[in-house]
C-alpha cells in the first residue's frame, strides 16, 4: 500500500519518527507551528539530555552530527546532602550529549527535507485533527502544545498528580568549571530539591545546563519566579547564594567572575504536571492517531526521560508503520504493545524519585557510594528505564538488587 | 532468593511450568485433583493437538517422548461445503502432534516427580488461595475447575460471549483412514458447524479423534445430546448419517464395518463459553496467584489454541519466576505484558472463525485454495495465532493479506 503518514510536531518524537520513514521511503510530513529559524531563535526549551540508546538511534537516522567526544559526557556524578555527605560517581558504557534543541531540531528538520521530508507551518489544534486525517492514513502527534493534549484521554491511574512536583529554573551558563571526567551531576538538597548540571553544546560552544527541581514550599522554590532580565545582577547573587548552601558540591566548580546566563533567552522557568495518557485516538471513518513523545507522557525533566522516551517510541511507530498494512486498532494495539513499558517505567521511576525517599531507596543510594558495580547499573540504566523499574518498583526489589550486587562485588573482591 | 511456587492443577499450564522449574532448580508443588492413575482412567478430556511450537517445548523440557514420525501429522485438509465445494491443502513447515491427553499427562507427571517435582493431591477452592499463598511465594492457577475460575474476573471486552458457541462431540474413532499426507482435516458445513479430523495417539496406538463444532440450531447440533453409552449402535448410525450429509470428505475415509469408539469412555459431549479473565489475582500480604492456560482464556476449541496457549504461558511464567526476585505487581504485570498478545489474538481468532464469515473471509479461503503460499502461511500461523491475528483482524488486513501473496507468487510463477 502507498502510506501518508502526518506528523505534528517538530520536536524530537516528531523528527526522529520523520527521519526514519524517510529512510523507508514513506511519503511524510510534519506539520509545526514554528519554522526552523523561529525554534532556533526561541527561548530556551528545555535541558535534554540524549543518553546512548539515543545517539545510537541518531547515527541510525544518520543525524549524528556532533560525533565529536568533546560534546560527550561519560559520567554522572552524585552528591547527596544530609547528615553525612555522599559523593560518588557512576560511569557509562557509552557517553552520552547534551545539545541545545534549538541548535539540534533545526539541524534534524534540514536534514528531514533535503531527504524528501514535507513541513508545513501552522498551528493545529484537537478540532484539525479530523480534517487532518482525510490527508492522512494515519497521524502521529507529537505536540503537546495547546488544546491538542487534551484530545487524548488522560490515564489516571498513571497520573497520580494534578500539580508539579518541582518548580523548575532551567537556563545555560558560563562560569561553570567541568568536572574530571566530563559528567553530568546531580546534587540533592533533602526537603528542598535537586540541582542537574548538564555539559551541554550551545550555539556558542560548550556550556552548562542548570536545571533547578525546587521542592515546593522549599527553601529554593523562590528561583523559579525569581526574573533575570528585571535585575541579572541581583538574580546571579541570588543563584550563586543558593548555590553555595543547598547544592555546594557544583557551587565548587562556579568561577563567580565569569557565572551568567550565556544569553538572555538561555532560560526557562516553570513546572510541568507528570501525566499519562492513551496514546491512541479514535478519529472515526477507520483514521487513529498515536500520541508519541511528551502528549504522550509528560515527565518531570529531573531524570531526562522525556526526549529518550520520544526517541525510543519514535522508533517503536516507525517499524510498525513500515511492517503493518493497515493503521486500525490492530495497529495502534502493536504499538501500545511495544511501547507501553518503557513509557510506564520512565513515568513510575520519575515518580517515585520525586517523592521523598523510602529507607530502601536510602540504603541503596548509600550501597552505590561503595559500591561501583551498582552505581554504574544504576547509571547505564537511564537507557533502559524498564530495567531500573524492575529494580526499583518495590521495598523488596530494591533489597534484592542491594544484596546481588554486593555479592558480586565480593565475589570480584576474592577472585 | 530461595523461591517456592505452588501450581495448581496438572494440565499442560501447570506440568510444563512444573518441568521448568525444575530444569532451574526451583522448589515446585503441583497440587492436583486426581491422581495420575485416575487421569489416566478418566473420561476423553479433550482432543488437544499440540504444534510444533509447543513439541519444541517438549522437546526443551526432555519430555519428547514420542519422537516416531508415525504420531505426528504434516498438513491440514480442508473442506468447505456450499454451492462449490472447495478442497485444498496447507502443510506445515514443521509437525503436529496429538497425544491422548490421559497418555501425556500421566507420563509427564512421572517426569516431573522424577525430577523432584513434588505432586499433593487434592480439591482447591477460591477460599484456599489465601491459605495455600502462605506456603509458596507465588500461586499459579493452572486448574479451570470448579469455581476457582471465578476467583479470576471476567474481562468484559475480550468475553463477547455468554454461551458455548458450539454444541461439541469429541471423540476417539477406530475405522477412519488417514489422508496421504497424514494430515488433520477441518471439514465446513455452512451453517452446521465443522468437523474436525484429528490423527491420535491413544493408548491403543493411533486412532481419529473427531470433533463435531455443531452450530445450535444447525442440523447437527443433536450429536451433543446423543448417548453412545443408551445404544452404541443407533449412535454409530446417526453419526454416520449426519457425517454422510455433512462432511463427506471425511466421510469418504470411513471403513463402516470396523468404525466404532476406541472405548465407552473415549466420548465427550458439551461446551465450552469463550471466556478471557484477567491473569493475576491479588491474594493480599505481598502474595500474587497467576492464572494460566483454560482459567486464564477458555477458547472453543475449534482451531486448537487451548493447549499451546496454556504452553506458551507456562515457559512465560517460567522464564520470569526464574529471572525475578520478587512475585509481586511488577512481576504480574511482565508476565502480563510478554503473553497477552498471544492469548488475546488466539482467543479473538477463535472467536472470529466461530462467527459466519464475512465476505473478506469467504474471500481468502478461495484464495487459500488455489495460492499455496499462503495456504502453508495460515496453516503455519496455527503456532503463532498473533501473527495470523494480524492478518485477520480487519476487512482491510485480509484484502492486504491476499493481495501481498498474490504478488509473491505471482513473482515466483514469472521467475
Amino acid at each position: 500500500m502507498e502510506k501518508r503518514i502526518g506528523i505534528i510536531g517538530a520536536g524530537v518524537a516528531g523528527l526522529h519518527l520523520g527521519l526514519y520513514l524517510r529512510q523507508h521511503d514513506i511519503d511524510v510530513t510534519i506539520i509545526s507551528d514554528r519554522t526552523a529559524d523561529q525554534i532556533a531563535r526561541a527561548r530556551l526549551p528545555n535541558t535534554a539530555a540524549h543518553f546512548a540508546v539515543t545517539i545510537a538511534r541518531e547515527k541510525m537516522l544518520g543525524v549524528d552530527h556532533w560525533p565529536n567526544p568533546e560534546f560527550h559526557y561519560t559520567c554522572h556524578n552524585h552528591s547527596f546532602g544530609g547528615p553525612r555527605r555522599l559523593d560518588f560517581r557512576g560511569d557509562f558504557t557509552r557517553p552520552s550529549r547534551a545539545i541545545d534543541h534549538r541548535v539540534y531540531l533545526p539541524k534534524l528538520m534540514e536534514d528531514f527535507q533535503t531527504r524528501g521530508g514535507s513541513i508545513e507551518v501552522k498551528a493545529i489544534d484537537a478540532p484539525d485533527l479530523s480534517v487532518l486525517a482525510q490527508r492522512f492514513d494515519l497521524l502521529v502527534v507529537a505536540s503537546g502544545r495547546g488544546a491538542l493534549a487534551q484530545a487524548f484521554e488522560r490515564v489516571i491511574e498513571d497520573s497520580p498528580y494534578r500539580h508539579p512536583q518541582r518548580q523548575l529554573l532551567a537556563a545555560l551558563f558560563s562560569g561553570v568549571r567541568r568536572t574530571d571526567p566530563v559528567g553530568a551531576t546531580l546534587s540533592v538538597s533533602p526537603g528542598h530539591g535537586e540541582l542537574i548540571d548538564i555539559p551541554i553544546l550551545t550555539f556558542g560552544g560548550m556550556a552548562s545546563a542548570l536545571l533547578f527541581e525546587n521542592i515546593p514550599g522549599g527553601e529554593l522554590e523562590m528561583l523559579t519566579r525569581l526574573r533575570y532580565d528585571e535585575n541579572p545582577k541581583a538574580f546571579i547573587g541570588t543563584v550563586l547564594e543558593k548555590m553555595e548552601q543547598h547544592h555546594p558540591h557544583i557551587y565548587n566548580r562556579i568561577d563567580i567572575p565569569t557565572f551568567d546566563l550565556c544569553a538572555p533567552t538561555d532560560i526557562l522557568q516553570g513546572g510541568v504536571t507528570p501525566t499519562v495518557r492513551l496514546g491512541t485516538l479514535d478519529l472515526g471513518d477507520g483514521k487513529f492517531a498515536i500520541a508519541a513523545g511528551d502528549i504522550h507522557c509528560t515527565v518531570d525533566p529531573l531524570l531526562a526521560q522525556g526526549a529518550n522516551g520520544a526517541s525510543h517510541t519514535a522508533f517503536v511507530v516507525g517499524e510498525e508503520i513500515v511492517k503493518d498494512v493497515a493503521f486500525n486498532a490492530r495497529f495502534c494495539e502493536r504499538v501500545a504493545q511495544r511501547r507501553m513499558d518503557r513509557v510506564l517505567a520512565a513515568s513510575r521511576w520519575t515518580n517515585l524519585f520525586l517523592q521523598p525517599p523510602s529507607p530502601e531507596l536510602m540504603e541503596l543510594v548509600f550501597e552505590m557510594s561503595r559500591n561501583q558495580v551498582l552505581c554504574d547499573e544504576f547509571t547505564n540504566n537511564f537507557n533502559y528505564p524498564e530495567r531500573q523499574w524492575d529494580h526499583l518498583a518495590s521495598a523488596e526489589r530494591i533489597r534484592a538488587w542491594i544484596e546481588t550486587r554486593r555479592n558480586v562485588t565480593a565475589a570480584a573482591a576474592v577472585a
